[in-house]
């Protein structure tokens, strides 16, 4: 039986590549990168090789299971290109273990997590242009597996797929993120149940949900806010997780979100929202259920400050009325400077593409998770779990793209210094090393002209020398824009046994 | 803005037609006909037109909503070959109209019911030899519906697409059908619940189910009894509707099955079986709530005389036991000679595919609907509603096959009178004219030899002359068996504003 495995892979690069759509216009999901991954598995031989191929539409038997019975699962998250031109994925290891547990509702085959994330590593590796240079786009991945049985008795398939496809998206409901959006609500449309699949990313749990979407439409709202039970419990915001940030009935300032009792999708940016929040330690941080009783007595009251949803689509989006039995509910989440989503959107938007001073400036010697970076076997820069419980959120960086080189003839105008930071951990149990990347560049009105990088390497107390140094060149990329930035930077974590810190005086970095 | 019209068909012949399975020991849906039927649609340009080609994989976008999202639902009905050598549907316009609330519910386009039908239809009138030769197989149709959006978004397709597939089947179950099966119960496992789909085709509805299915199976028993509520209300079987047959607490003999609530699928063969026991006036018929209270109660004072689920695939299927929290409940199906069910079967057997003396013998000026036949503009013959409320089950004929020659040098051993019957109606609202078949056929010890039909039009008063009658051939086909029968038919029938009424005295009729 065929395991799932990275090394495996198999990539046939596409020969026409496609024009890249401007990253400021791109809507949600509806353009796509020029490969994709597919892997095909069948109850008799396992999992097949991994397959990167030009992207294409699928060939599917018509009795296919996923058309007929919705024998299906997704997962989304994203890539996001930072202002050192490292390319992140956050969390996605979240992703892998919710894409597994989908799978095992859904009665499709499991699968090795890491070799997954691994052909999807390579998958974005292969179309990293794609991810675009833009503070506010980003590459949307969507990993997918399907049924593909081709017979229409209703059972456990013996064949089934996996597919990943790629796309640039902006902001999924508009260019202001912190729009807030206006919700309907009606008790007799009920998105998941205990003993259903609302608690998986099952297919059948979104195409269900249509149909309210469109009354919410109809009816002057943009989202359907989902009510369970007869207490018309609070579950969730369109296809978002919800929080709820209040004094609450004890006189507790609180954040709320109901618990994952079943019908709650575990929504990574609601894990993320929720660590967050409890490090901060500022106010209760509560997983508990929320009735439309509780908030409108709470309304009333004057006791409701923000209420937001939160997704790998929006991070976070401010909820502004609700229509109830007829009546707008006015939740006063602009009048009060979405202060909490801001925070929220700010520290998460920091972590996924540090950009500032305060994203990689530790306080307290504890990690800010931005810098939380080390080298995996093969080479990619894959974060280890802290395991301390100082590091929650967990990003993951790709290796810097290639070189753009100068045009013949052209002579740098104005020069800035970058300075990138690498941990790179060969052993995680045993050994470290520490490089620092510099890289010189010039840039001036015309854009960057020319870019050259220096690997350091320096050996830590207690460690073998690491590996030779090598220069990295680094991409212009096709839509340059820039800015210079100095940034003080302090970092400081704990590896098994040992510790190191590094400080960055200053460093210039520029974005495009 | 298109829309769906069979007169728009576009045909493109399969060039190799594959061999046909031997109908006794093909599977459910595991084998497919020589051509497919595939209509696609689109918000900008409505419906396209129809196109039946050969049976291949479809072609989709990878961000296809109904792989994502579930943005897709189904039908399942069966065409069955009498004795005649007629081929029947069996009240296709109840699929056609669950077809068509399934899609308005999950957001997909409406159609015109009429016109899918007649291109379904013209499907299975090319592939008609795929209609199995037998009294037990069937061809099997499925349309489907899926979204074809090609966009990432959680929102109503632009695109879609129907696409209907054919299988030859056996039965669903085993070979005997009145085979019990037993079931699981476990309340943590919910199919579905008020304010979702599970009253529509939708794929989500299956997909979810398919975990419970398979711990049934690791519990040592065949399907699902899904319970819904703190009451643990009996609701459906597998994918099948339930009826259990009992004293009830009153001491009435009662046939009942859950009420179409919003969680139950409003089954074609549930309602048929309601239809033909509310006719029959022999015990109560309900529509109500069960419980396993209710269940095991009346089990303790033996009040239960038969369970049984219904669907297309079984039409019925006994009951024998349910474990039910670790303890195993014996329901008494077998014991009790599986009567009801057994009755039923045979009668909605008998409408389906007409081969004895009680098919078409109507009583009391009723129609009997086996006999409701009328030709459609087309030249198909298609039952009209009757508007009456005497024709609950309203099965469909479609034409008699091409004849096959009689060999040369063979004579006729012993020859036998066709009658077939078939009301013309060529303007529905205003023309009718009754046709009489007439076909002469040899039959003997080496089976059919020889066939001729003659046409005979009668002009009914008020109308004008029928066409000329056209002599059809017949065909034998590639599995002859044959049986010689004594029919006597009377038919009465109101269309419009004017009715008619017709007797046959003497048929002999031929099945293989």
């Amino acid at each position: 039986m065929g395991t799932l495995k990275a090394k495996d892979l198999i990539i046939t690069p596409a020969t026409i590549l496609k024009e890249k759509p401007d990253p400021n216009s791109v809507g949600f999901g509806t353009v796509f990168t020029d490969h994709m991954l597919t892997i095909e598995w069948s109850s008799e031989f396992g999992w097949e090789k991994p397959h990167i191929k030009p992207f294409q539409n699928l060939s599917l038997h018509p009795a296919s299971s996923a058309l007929h019975y919705a024998v299906e699962l997704f997962e989304g998250m994203k890539a996001f290109r930072d202002v050192d031109n490292k390319i992140r994925l956050f969390r996605p290891h979240l992703n892998m273990d919710r894409m597994h547990r989908s799978a095992l509702r859904a009665t499709l085959p499991g699968f090795d997590k890491e070799e997954l994330m691994e052909c999807i590593l390579q998958l974005v590796k292969l179309d990293q242009e794609w991810v675009p240079y833009s503070t506010s786009a980003s590459l949307y991945i969507r990993p997918t597996l399907i049924g593909t049985e081709p017979s229409l008795g209703v059972k456990k398939p013996t064949k089934a797929m996996i597919f990943v496809i790629l796309s640039p998206v902006g902001s999924y409901f508009s260019k202001e993120t912190l729009n807030p959006v206006s919700l309907w609500t009606n008790p007799k449309f009920v998105r998941a149940w205990k003993g259903g699949t609302g608690d998986c990313k099952m297919g059948g749990n979104y195409g269900s949900s249509l149909f309210a979407q469109c009354e919410a439409v109809e009816n002057g709202c943009q989202q359907v806010l989902w009510l369970h039970g007869e207490d018309n419990q609070i579950t969730e915001v369109g296809t978002m997780n919800l929080f709820l940030y209040w004094i609450n009935e004890d006189g507790e300032e609180e954040l709320a979100t109901p618990p994952l009792d079943g019908i709650i999708l575990p929504g990574v940016t609601r894990q993320s929202i929720l660590d967050l929040a409890r490090k901060w330690g500022e106010f209760k941080v509560s997983e508990r259920y929320l009735t439309m009783g509780d908030l409108t007595t709470a309304l009333e009251q004057n006791r409701v400050k923000e209420m937001f949803g939160s997704g790998t689509a929006c991070i976070v989006c401010p909820v502004s009325d609700i229509l109830y039995k007829g009546e707008t509910l006015h939740i006063p989440s602009v009048e009060n400077g979405t202060k909490l989503a801001t925070r929220i959107l700010d520290k998460l938007t920091d972590i996924q593409r540090p950009s500032d001073e305060n994203s990689c400036t530790g306080g307290g010697g504890s990690l800010s998770p931005a810098c939380s970076q080390s080298g995996s076997p093969q080479g990619w820069e894959v974060t280890q779990p802290s395991g301390e419980g100082d590091a929650p959120i967990t990003p993951l960086l790709l290796p810097l793209p290639q070189r753009k080189t100068r045009p013949a003839g052209q002579s740098p105008s104005k020069a800035c210094l970058c300075l990138g930071l690498a941990l790179g951990l060969g052993q995680p149990t045993s050994k470290a090393c520490l490089r620092l990347r510099l890289a010189l560049g010039s840039w001036g009105a015309e854009g960057i002209n020319e870019i050259s990088s220096a690997a350091l390497a320096v050996a830590l107390p207690g460690c073998p020398p690491p590996n030779p140094p090598q220069t990295r060149p680094v991409s212009v990329g096709s839509r340059a824009a820039c800015i210079l930035r100095i940034t003080s930077l302090w970092a400081f974590k704990r590896f098994g046994s040992f510790s190191f810190s590094f400080r960055v005086t200053q460093s210039f970095v520029f974005l495009w």
